[in-house]
């Protein structure tokens, strides 16, 4: 039996996350799906000519997604967890581009200046053999994940370029296959989208843009029902992680910590100021955008913290999961 | 003859600034009317009993706005001056309040902090003589101003609690009688809303929350056909101004001299790195918020440091002011 | 009588606050005495064609103050209070200038980015009949005040570009003639350094340089015994005020806030919510500078609002005052 | 032959980083040597009821370093390359606590709120077989560095709690055995400063405060002559590295990855924007601390992405490590 493949109709990307959206196809909770996304550039840079503000519309048509999807059975107050289980190179290449005004070591439209914008660039990186070709002398490994994986917010419909607590574009390696995404169901059917596809990206994505590609998404879905989560939160073999995004780039810093600490409360039986020194001592902190409208920061606990509390885990039992 | 009055049909007010709402009037440049709008808490907050958390929904169902209001004739691309001729309280009482994790001198949901919150407090200030009564012992002048004006956002619905390009929630004091405010045109129509007057309001809007009030607002608009803005502009008898929001604060002011000098350079012939000069010895800059989503900052330059340019006002000419 | 006048020994200004450096004067509380002070680029800049790279040495040989000052009685524990009687040019020009990498609006040594830097600038300022001259079309009034003023910090010291607890270069036209400013003895004599007089300056000194000068400069101190207070104070005739220091914007406005807090809960008897209040409607926050390694911000309630307990200040009373 | 062995005389630690300390031992290139340092608390908190507040003086008496060593024939131009052979364990137990107004998750005296504190906690670790013990569930492994590593500023002397272009209170777990930490030499001599020693810490040091040990530490220093830097550098043998320290946060990751790139166009043929593309897609950010006075990242580039470049290096050589 194969999987349900869902892919955008007349391949008319959206570039908001919002419940104004028709959903484009239903889920059900524990069976396989795979979503196809296009590039960030929406596959208008093919080659090192293709400069950026010459073949993109730019703002706000930009970093086209996939979605909504609809998920069956999932209610405001839901949390909505996303398996990703495996995320394909769609096309035999990747792109990356400086872009005016836009990045981590430039002045842009945000962080204002008057100096003159950096070139403009456009790489194309030939994807051979499961690595990265950046030039002649340096090849690195692929590490794909979703830029941008989100549900629709309650009331706003948000640009895609936005990271938020409904997720969205946060840029983090951790979206990546293994890990199960949490994200807050705020409309009835969650409506979840995906898009911006990252062969691979160093930490906070520093030029505004990693190594773009089109990708072949499989995801599988399940629900706990009544659980509220105000940020994204990430879980792996090994990892507890949560996900905030805000500006400066510490207020997201402690929106993760402490968002990681509701979770070490809730679910494994810590005294939150127990946690806080617990992190202190061993919380892992990663950028993941450093250019994006809001900035976005992952914090982890390694799953050996968790003490024996770590098997008796208080995990709320998920009424979808037993139904299905 | 009268005004043509503007109110929210059913009491129904929207919580976001955007496309999806039909409008509930449509106005033509040049004539008068007047907007009712109603106060922040809507109308929930009526004595010092009435707190914050026990009366009022929270975000996203937080700052109602009265519109969109159609204006004929605008189109993407122009600029939408709108005149605020008078803002007059709607009741015999402003209301400011404290509210758990919100405002300038706690943590917040953003500065995520583990701090217990501050005191919930509500402070009725009635209103007297064109006075605000704060307590026994100090009165203060009423200062009426819009805390909420702004046009849709291109393809997004934003919460009306977020100030951004398209004006919104920048709690400036700057928005008010007397003063023009020039907000880009991103829809067919405008599409303009206005809320969450303010009786008066300090610098910055530490708490959070400013003399909330209901009000009577009389405007007129204007079309400058074909002129792009990047962020709002406010004009006086006295100033130019520009307001930019963002976070941290530095880049809202960065955002506000940026575009002031834009102006400078588009409309009174200046040189950018001039009037950038100018602007380090004559520049002013007002903190409109330090508390909202993103914060806004007010540059400003008095108009008698134009020189003879300002006379020579190179100001498009407005076809849609021609043909009324 | 004539008052002492205060000049730096052979020319051989300090760059740092700090108590390390040989006090070049005694001063007694309550008698007034003069200070000359040479402007920020050490006098190296008089004509449009000095530009900074060529004529300066840059940080940390920059902003050159003269001092220390010994104050007769001031221990640690007290509260120095300087109140400024009169700033003069001592030339009949003041300079402002572009630098590299420095300013507002371009990428700095802090906020890094890989743009070109802007160019380099030098701008003569001639003064005449107390008015500045911009350039053809444009003057501007005089309103001088001290960018740098402050104590020695304690055990450090600290470059004379750096804004913080001890006073130092907060660039804030607070002070300025009329206005006493309230610095903290962290050291036995105080240990008053004065300098970087500015002929005018636009709100945050968005190009990062002033209408600098050299000046004359009349001051008298008093001490405040045993008040000790954790950021610099400012009192006009008609406002309260506290100076913040620190980075991003909003942190220099929230310690700005905070201290005035304090200043209303220690002197006036506010209740610390109630004066929070106040300031959510009646507070004044001004930018000082958003150019230097900590930016500053001024927080002012205007004495109006103290209510009648403005009259009945319980300020604590200076026994130096009694004594002399 | 054994090392030379160096403690602070007395035990008159000192509590900033600065030329006006004299010499307490002179170093040779080439030889290694043992610093004896006393942790953050000066072995002031030895229980858990030894609270922070009633056995500690506060900042600017906090963080005793050893030093200032005396490197011979460091000139200023030069950087110094101190390269970490051992850290260990003085004593059989670090101790980390919780600290009024201090730390990542609370209201601090920069980011200043109204806010009641956090309790106070003091928490003894003991270590044991290479382990420390968290508390009855929950042990980690060691992991020391040195909080505190430096040089002297140039003109300033500067609070050991304060990190900057001279090293400091990085509270960067890439100060550890087996790297290299590159400092400027900033006064003849180059001035070392050590202290701070942690068995462990979380990215960021979230609550302020690591598991703070006394230690013994082994170092070995050597000269590159005449190179300045602008930020410490880190070299290990996977990873170049760079430190930047400022707030906000982004701010300090910006300085890190444009320090970085400078090292790659310096000594690995870059060309700039090549780097800056290279970082996009592999560079990595770690947060060294979120909670001193300036913030720290860490960028770094793993070696193998140094393409045939890196065994054609270009470093400069070393005058010292010839004639040694």
């Amino acid at each position: 039996m194969q999987s349900q493949t869902i892919r955008q109709p007349n391949g008319e990307y959206v570039y908001t996350l919002g419940a104004g959206h028709p959903p484009i196809a239903r889920v059900e909770c524990g069976k396989s799906f795979v979503i196809e996304t296009i590039d960030a550039f929406e596959g208008r840079l093919r080659s090192n000519h293709d400069l950026y503000t010459a073949r993109c519309p730019g703002p706000p048509r930009a970093n086209p997604q996939t979605g909504p999807i609809y998920v069956e059975g999932a209610e405001p107050g839901d949390t909505l967890v996303v398996h990703i289980e495996a995320i394909e190179p769609a096309e035999d290449f990747a792109v990356t581009a400086l872009i005016p005004h836009f990045g981590g070591l430039t002045g842009t439209h945000l962080t204002a200046t008057l100096n003159a914008p950096l070139p403009e660039v456009t790489r194309i990186l030939p994807i051979r053999d499961g690595r990265l070709r950046f030039n002649d002398l340096i090849e690195m490994p692929l590490a794909p994940f979703l830029g941008t994986i989100g549900t629709a917010p309650e009331l706003e419909s948000i640009s895609s370029l936005v990271p938020g607590p409904w997720g969205g574009n946060m840029d983090c390696v951790e979206t990546s296959a293994g890990n199960a995404v949490w994200l807050p169901v705020l409309n009835r059917g969650g409506l979840l989208f995906c898009g911006d596809a990252h062969a691979r990206q160093g930490d906070g994505e520093v030029t505004g843009v990693a190594a773009e590609m089109s990708a072949r998404v499989t995801l599988r879905v399940e629900l706990k029902k009544g659980l509220k989560i105000s940020w994204p939160r990430v879980e792996s073999d090994t990892h507890l992680m949560a996900i905030g995004s805000a500006r400066p780039l510490e207020d997201a810093a402690r929106i993760a910590y402490r968002e990681l600490i509701g979770w070490l409360v809730e679910d494994y039986a810590f005294d939150a100021l127990e946690a806080y020194e617990l992190l202190g001592l061993a919380g892992e902190m990663r950028v993941g955008n450093m250019v994006d409208p809001s900035y976005s920061m992952v914090a982890k606990l390694h799953k050996r913290y968790l003490g024996q509390r770590g098997s008796a885990s208080t995990n709320r039992p998920s009424l979808e999961e037993d139904i299905i």
